[in-house]
């Protein structure tokens, strides 16, 4: 079975409140201040037939309202 | 700033119930069916000083415990 793994970010614009978290929470541990910090989902999986995966994103795994995804399959 | 990408993911071994849920789901929504579905999260960031990253997984963006995670700087 192919393995894939699929990056799920939120789309460029959408309020990521849990990177905006992260972003304060850094300078607070004392470290140095990060920048653009999104934080998205990460899916590895093997499938049966890779050309679904695409289908699959946009039916159950992401929200395309609000979310890009990012399909890598494995040679 | 460097930009980096960390992905972050249940260790082996650990029980992932949002896979698991993902799994049944592709048969019943049509799909083939996928093995070894693995959910995880994708943090994404700017970061002024990229060797504190090890760090910043340790103790804000990971739990050492259940989650491995693999950073990767952009050039």
């Amino acid at each position: 079975m192919p393995h894939a793994r699929i990056l799920i970010r939120p789309k460029a614009g959408i309020l990521d409140p849990q990177g905006v978290a992260v972003e304060q929470a850094l300078p607070q541990l004392g470290f140095q201040p990060a920048e653009n910090v999104r934080i998205g989902r990460l899916v590895e999986l093997d499938v049966a037939d890779a050309t679904e995966l695409e289908a699959i994103c946009d039916k159950l795994l992401a929200n395309p309202l609000i979310e890009d995804y990012e399909i890598q399959v494995d040679a």
